[in-house]
């Protein structure tokens, strides 16, 4: 179990270098009242914002539009009991404008597989926290 | 992005055997109206409960006792975008019964790091839901 305090606690710079480390992240929201939670791939935009691409008319899209989320990723060695985890929460909104649309198409994630249409999705960082769980490579 | 039709879901026995593989997952709850997400380690209990072991004062203790929850397990592997996922939705309560204690301290999960005080949580496994992302090695 991951919640005690002897973790050091990593700032929004390692925080932000690690998420950028992995491919995929989970999207925590509410469905239906309850906590749901998707595996996603995802990458980082210039302002720090997560970026996914889904089909316009997933569930996802119509549960997260407009609110705020939890994004989490992390990185495990149950050998040496090492690791990091990152959390970012902020509001979660489909990108609509046409011009910032094309933008992620080009430089933005591809969705994990082909999609005949796709939507980006920008989840603010608003808060980043994160934790090193014991002293794994990829921290400092 | 996972959410996707195409891909295969999974059946509560395959659910489960993959939840065995791996020693990490995510408990996914409601904190100040907002959603949280914390990994943690964790082994399922003979009736398919997952079982967690943690600090008897720590914040996930006073957030998810007596509520439903999610817990999230997965695996991937971007290079060939196969893995999958499953989720566990269902009540969490802390043990209280010392002779369910006592047995779970033999043969239940350690904590990642050793504490003073300990104490198990369990999440019944009322929902289970998993998917296929796409011909991993560890689905059939």
């Amino acid at each position: 179990m991951f919640q005690n305090d002897a973790f050091r606690a990593l700032d929004r710079q390692e925080c932000l270098r690690l998420l950028a480390k992995v491919p995929v992240g989970r999207v925590v929201y509410t469905k239906r009242a309850l906590p749901a939670v998707l595996p996603v791939n995802f990458s980082l935009d210039t302002d720090a914002s997560v970026l996914l691409c889904t089909s316009p008319d997933s569930d996802l899209v119509r549960a997260v539009d407009g609110v705020v989320v939890a994004f989490e990723a992390d990185e495990f060695d149950a050998a040496t009991r090492s690791g990091w985890s990152v959390v970012v929460t902020g509001r979660a909104a489909v990108v609509t404008d046409p011009a910032e649309h094309e933008r992620l198409r080009q430089a933005g994630p591809a969705p994990w597989r082909p999609l005949r249409h796709a939507v980006f999705v920008r989840i603010e960082s608003e808060v980043v926290t994160g934790r090193d769980l014991g002293g794994t490579p990829g921290t400092p």
